[in-house]
């Protein structure tokens, strides 16, 4: 690694153009049109059903942020192969197995503003079409022959499942500590994105103290995104994330903004979480009152601004490589990912 | 290989005694005492549910048949290494993590004589768990460092899950073909057979076409295996599999005695299946009449003939290799599961 590379928060793009996906989309896209390709193939199966469920999350056009990185990773290591291709589509294809999964588990009614699978084909099809895509998942990873790869991805997988398992026990309690709450992100998000990251570098070849480089980028960062998407979730816009505001409400999630909201909220206001979230009983104007309760705490604000502290790390992981046009659009990824809870 | 050796198919065991499971149990026990100590730490997790969910069903007392053939086809081959218990391990991990999701999605109240995980812990816990599970059995696969094994077992797991999503579409449907329900169960059940014995070759470093040799072993093994399953499932005694007899039938499931029966039967007997296991509609008295049309049109009996040709060729898939304690005993196994029929 070159010597450090100060780039100043908060303002990534030379010209002070506000911080956008943009550069790293275009850094991307050959590989991303390859992605687009492979993944159709890898969902198809001679049972009928399986690529149409399976389909129907795919082609509802997510951002498919996490192989972006993987590609946007090899790329800024001038990775010349075609494996990190099929390594971001199993980076793809485990996150669309989770969904899957997530879907069932939360009882969701939609998906990236479509109709949650489940609701189509019933659960019982949505379990074993994600069961199908893990396993897809790990053939892909096998193809590359990579032991090193297929060690981060089971790791992976196994962290998420953990992580999900952990987020089912803390369901049922407004009391959890940010603690718990920030490690079950850790692996119920940020590990994905740390691999997505970290694959990378392995791909290309790249020693262990860079590959953790990228790893803590992608951690950093997948933490950032899941707290902005916990904000957006009281404050966003539904057009732009395809998701209705409050829909973490309805479903009882525990929350950063939930939690502090809790913490720092009195005997009457804690009620008042524990009856909405935990007991899910819920009136007519009760998500107003619980937006305005993370108003008047700085419940959403301050998961924002924590979201920042996590940025900032990403970032700084990055900020050791030398200049280069797809650690650039890597760095601003993490603003343009902030940028969003505004 | 060395040249053929006769193996007079029904008297398997050289003193006339009854098949048993005992040989393959003595000879495998050894190294089934160690898959038990490693099965329980690697179900371990920091969060607590997961062992705990997984122990109930890992604890129930299986017969641990899976991982049994692996060790057994290794130890035909006079392996000497530790990593057959590794992967048998995996093996088990696969199954098990099959059981938990089969359970959700057949909404089963019972598994192995207990109650079944889903209705402790709820089915949500039940889909996150089996994820852990099978993402634990790939992290064991990766520790092998054995790419060729590696690869049966992540196309076993997508095998298993398309089968399974097979026996969705197939559900309500008594005119499943005898063909469709074979293509199923040679995905849903076969291929995790298939590919415990062909693991044991694999890990022994045998040639191909003694991988071949295994893997066809199991693989008729397995679906001989599951036929009987059907069949036990209208004319065992719950006793014997832990299991009540009829619960197919209450579930509404497809299996070969129905799609005999259904084929066999006149307009009216049809009629009768249509009704009990397409909407399932059952009053009292209707297990009974399923029974007594099997037995009108010898759906149970023929099934078990089905077995024995399988059984038949799994044998000899074996037969070729020079005698061995653990080659017989494997032969003895494949002898015993059909053996339970009666």
């Amino acid at each position: 690694m070159s010597k450090g590379v100060v780039v100043p928060f908060g303002d990534p793009s030379p010209g002070g153009r506000p911080a956008s996906l943009q550069p790293l989309l275009e850094i991307t896209a050959d590989d991303m049109g390859k992605i687009d390709r492979i993944i159709y193939s890898y969902a198809e199966a001679h049972v009928e059903l399986i690529p149409k469920l399976a389909g129907h999350l795919i082609s509802s056009g997510g951002k498919r942020l996490r192989p972006m990185i993987t590609i946007g990773a090899a790329k800024m290591f001038d990775y010349a192969g075609e494996t990190h291709v099929k390594i971001a589509c199993a980076v793809e294809f485990l996150h669309t197995a989770t969904l899957l999964h997530d879907d069932v588990v939360d009882e969701s009614d939609e998906r990236r503003g479509r109709k949650a699978a489940r609701l189509i084909w019933g659960n019982q099809a949505t379990v074993l079409v994600g069961d199908y895509l893990l396993a897809q998942c790990f053939k892909m990873m096998v193809e590359t022959e990579n032991m090193e790869a297929l060690r981060i991805m089971s790791s992976a997988a196994a962290d998420i499942a953990e992580g999900e398992v952990f987020q089912l026990t803390l369901q049922n309690n407004v009391a959890t500590t940010e603690d718990d709450y920030m490690q079950m992100i850790e692996w119920k998000t940020a590990t994905l994105f740390a691999a997505a990251a970290e694959l990378g570098a392995v791909v290309a070849g790249r020693p262990p103290e860079e590959q953790a480089a990228l790893r803590s980028y992608g951690r950093n960062l997948g933490i950032a995104f899941q707290l902005v998407d916990d904000a957006l979730d009281y404050g966003g816009s539904s057009a732009r994330m395809g998701k209705k505001v409050g829909d973490d409400f309805r479903e009882g999630k525990i929350t950063l903004p939930v939690v502090l909201a809790w913490r720092r909220g009195n005997e009457e206001e804690r009620a008042f979480w524990q009856r909405v979230i935990e007991k899910r009983e819920q009136h007519e104007g009760d998500l107003e009152r619980a937006l305005e309760l993370m108003k008047k705490h700085g419940a959403l604000a301050d998961t924002v601004e924590r979201a920042r502290h996590y940025g900032a790390i990403a970032r700084d992981a990055l900020a050791a490589f030398p200049p280069h046009p797809a650690r650039d659009a890597l760095m601003e990824a993490v603003e343009f990912c902030i940028a969003r809870a505004y």
